[in-house]
């Protein structure tokens, strides 16, 4: 069966929705309840997660824990998933010393670059390897998601390099779109400056008018 | 009219498409042709275009550049937006040198931090200023959108000062859902990683198998 791709995005969504849900003590919750949290339908809600099966109980609602417990195994975050960053930069950098990843049961176990000076040493307490040793590493190391953070020239190489050390899938970064045969997933942080620029307009209709009459 | 949130975001991914049709000289395309480019449905495509009028004819398809121009104008991108960046940390620096801001009409003018060591300096031909500056600067550099890329501990705070200082809104790194009165977008990076683990899981089922047996 194929799932759409924006119920795919949602069920991280949702995830983490319930996991709050749990963490409150509540025990049941409609798909009312959810889709107010999250700012959506509650039919969407209902049909989103009905692709995997019937977890709600007319009148009851969802039971959290059993629906946490099934979204994470849904997901793949019933397991921790190691992860390398490839590109020790600002935003390597960055990435490593994000403390959401782990929580989410994402781990970064090494950084690679190709800057000997940045080679050997620590980045909030995880060693940066020459990205030569990528290959030998995926294996000793068991990487299985590959994060590029490397200048664009370079993105697809080091997206072959990872493949051919046999990682999973790949948190691209970089504005190329990657021609791999593993799973990647575009991180474009500009759409979230256009959703917002498009929010401050609809908030402010007065600009929209200085801005047409410019 | 209520847009729905998918909507909205589906409108920068399309945007985006039909400005790659215009740098291709394609002159007319289908909402087949653009499902077909971004994973989506074509009836997906048409419903969402609907929502904003009737660009397409039936037969023909939608003009390329009368829609660019249109979806410019709806999201907000046919001006440029002054940005400025809160946290000159290493998030903060890796998006003061990330080329693709700009060229999505999003210009950095500004960075601000606490740390009296870099105020004065330059980050990428960005000057940093002091964060207690925050509410002059606003007016005097006309700073419309504010990043939030400090610590979680600070994120809040330096919210209501961005809202305080008249800017517009606020493109949130920090995991903390904040309390403000103009509009936010909060950019959550783990929701691509599960995203890519689900997918990672559905391209190895044998992977699913022996997460199960552990």
């Amino acid at each position: 069966m194929k799932i759409p791709k924006p119920t795919i995005k949602r069920l991280a969504l949702y995830y983490r929705c319930l996991n709050r849900y749990r963490e409150e003590g509540v025990n049941f919750v409609s798909s009312k309840d959810i889709a107010e949290r999250l700012n959506l339908k509650p039919s969407q809600v209902r049909k989103d997660l009905s692709y995997f099966g019937e977890f709600g109980k007319r009148g009851l609602g969802y039971n959290v824990v059993k629906l946490v417990d099934e979204l994470a195994r849904i997901i793949g975050v019933n397991k921790v998933w190691n992860v390398a960053i490839i590109g020790a930069g600002n935003l390597g950098t960055a990435l490593a010393n994000y403390p959401g990843l782990l929580k989410h049961k994402f781990k970064v176990v090494a950084l690679f670059d190709n800057d000997r000076e940045k080679v050997g040493k620590k980045i909030a307490g995880i060693p940066v390897f020459h990205v030569g040793d990528l290959i030998r590493l995926t294996q000793e190391l068991n990487i299985e998601i590959c994060v590029i953070a490397v200048p664009e020239l370079a993105a697809q190489r080091v997206a072959e390099i990872a493949e051919e050390a046999g990682v999973k899938g790949i948190v691209n970064f970089s504005p190329v779109k990657l021609r791999t045969s593993i799973p990647v997933e575009d991180v474009d942080i500009t759409l979230s400056f256009e959703t917002l620029a498009y929010n401050i307009l609809k908030a402010n209709p007065e600009m929209l008018k200085l801005i047409e009459e410019q």
